[in-house]
C-alpha cells in the first residue's frame, strides 16, 4: 500500500492576514503522514510593486507578468511569504522546507504561449519532479512551494498557486496515495452564492456535470473545479475544498470531490 | 576515506555584475564533487530599501538590522538573489536549491546579544543542521544559502555570509572532507594594499600570527581571516582566498591558508 500525502494549498486571503495564517500554520504542523504546502501570493505583492513605482499591466482584465513585476513576485513570493511561512512552521515544529520550481528543478513551465494576449513571464506547468519532491519528503522535510517555477534554461514564471497543488498532487499520486486540499474563505462548493451554509458536500463527475448544466459553479469557482477533476482523472484520491480548518477535522462542512 | 566538499563564498561584488556572476556560476557548475554555495547580499537590498522608503539605521559606523530593513534583506537576499542564482544553476545543470537557514532548520541563530549596541535583527550562528545538509546533497542536490538564518522560534535573522560560509565548512567536515573558498574581488590576501600582485600564496599559524604583528593584514581582511583560522582549528581542511576562477583553477595566483 502507497503511504498517504496531503497537499494543501492556501491562498492570499490566509496569508495576508497574521491570525489566520497562524492558526492555519498550527494545524497544518499538526497533521499527520507526508505533507505538502502550496501557498498563493496575495495583496503584498501589488502593495510593493506599488511602492516601487511598478505599474500593473492589465489586458483583458488579465494581468500581465512583466520583467519588473516577476521580480517583485519573486522577492514577496518567493522571499518574505515563503521565508516566513517556512520559519513560523519550523517554530511548531514542522520540518518546513520552502521551495520555487528552480529549487532542485522541482518544477519545470514553459513561458505560457502567446495567441491573442502575452502574458509576459507567466509559466504553464510542463513536468513536476516527483523523485525529487520524495527524496525531501523522505528526509523528512516539509516542502512550502510558493508560486514560482522555471524554464531550466535561466527563466523564472510567475505560476498559478491551484495548478502548482494540481499537478503536484498528481505527479506525487505514483508514489503515494494523495490527497488535495483547496482552503479559501467559503465552507466548500455552494449552491447558493449568497447562503454560506449551501455547501454541496460531496461533488462526482456526473454531479459535476449536471452543476455546471444548471450554472451553479460560479466564475471564479470553474478554474479550481477544472483543476480538481483533472487532478481526479490523474490518480489523485480526493479533493477537498473548504475553510483552513477542514484539514484537521475542525470544520465539519467542506466540500469532497471524487471521480 | 571522507567524500570530498567544497563550500564556496561569493560576495556582493560578484553578484551584481551580471556577467562576473554568470562567469562565476559556469565555473561553479562545473566543480566537482559534492558542493554549497553561500551568497552575500549586494547593493540591491539598499537599493530596494531606498525605494520602499526603509531608511537605513546606523549606530557606531555598523548597520542595525531594524524589521522593515530584515524584511527587504528577505525579500532581497532569500528571494530575489537566490532564486535568480538557483533558476541560472540550473540552465547550467547544476541542481541547485536555494536555502535559508530556516529551510530544513539547517542554520540556527541566536539574536546578538545587546551590549552597547543593539543590532535588531542580527543573528550569531549557534548550530548548523549537517545532517540535513547531508541528506540533501546526497540526493545530489547543491545547496545554495543566502545570508539568513533563523531561531526556531519563528525568527529570521540577518547573519554574515562570510560567517555562514566557515560555520557551514566546519558543520560538514564531520562527513566530508571540507574545502573553503573565499572569492573576492581581489588575488588573495596582499603584502601591501597598493599592490594587486603581492598576494601571499601561503599563510599557516606561524605567518598569521607574524602577519598580525606586522600589521600586514588590513581592517576587511581581519574578520575573514578570524573567520578562516577558526574553520582551519575545526577540521576544516584548507581555505582559499582569491578571485573566483581559483575554484577551478583558472587562476593560478591566490591565499591557501592551513594550520
Amino acid at each position: 500500500m502507497k503511504p498517504k500525502l496531503s497537499v494543501v494549498k492556501i491562498g492570499g486571503n490566509i496569508i495576508e492576514n497574521e491570525s489566520a495564517l497562524c492558526d492555519f500554520l498550527t494545524d497544518f504542523a499538526a497533521m499527520e503522514g507526508y505533507k505538502i504546502l502550496v501557498h498563493g501570493g496575495g495583496r503584498t505583492a501589488t502593495r510593493i510593486a506599488e511602492q516601487l513605482g511598478v505599474p500593473a499591466q492589465m489586458v483583458g482584465g488579465r494581468r500581465i507578468t512583466t520583467r519588473e513585476t516577476l521580480d517583485v513576485i519573486v522577492m514577496v513570493y518567493g522571499g518574505l511569504t515563503n521565508k516566513n511561512i517556512v520559519s513560523l512552521l519550523q517554530s511548531l515544529d514542522c520540518n518546513a522546507i520552502g521551495l520555487s520550481g528552480a529549487d532542485g528543478n522541482t518544477i519545470v513551465s514553459d513561458k505560457r504561449p502567446v495567441k491573442d494576449i502575452d502574458y509576459g513571464y507567466a509559466g504553464d506547468i510542463k513536468q513536476v519532479n516527483a523523485h525529487a519532491v520524495k527524496a525531501l519528503l523522505e528526509s523528512n522535510m516539509t516542502p512550502v512551494f510558493c508560486a514560482i517555477t522555471h524554464d531550466k534554461r535561466g527563466q523564472l514564471f510567475n505560476t498559478n498557486a491551484d495548478t502548482i497543488a494540481s499537478e503536484v498532487a498528481i505527479a506525487m499520486s505514483e508514489h503515494f496515495e494523495t490527497s488535495l486540499y483547496y482552503c479559501f474563505e467559503k465552507k466548500g462548493v455552494l449552491r447558493s452564492i449568497e447562503d454560506d451554509n449551501s455547501v454541496i458536500e460531496h461533488i462526482n463527475t456526473e454531479k459535476y456535470e449536471q452543476l455546471l448544466a444548471e450554472n451553479i459553479i460560479a466564475d471564479g469557482m470553474l478554474p479550481k473545479m477544472h483543476n480538481c477533476f483533472n487532478a481526479l482523472q490523474q490518480h489523485v484520491s480526493k479533493v477537498h475544498i473548504g475553510l483552513p480548518g477542514m484539514i484537521v477535522g475542525k470544520e465539519r462542512l467542506f466540500t469532497t470531490l471524487t471521480l
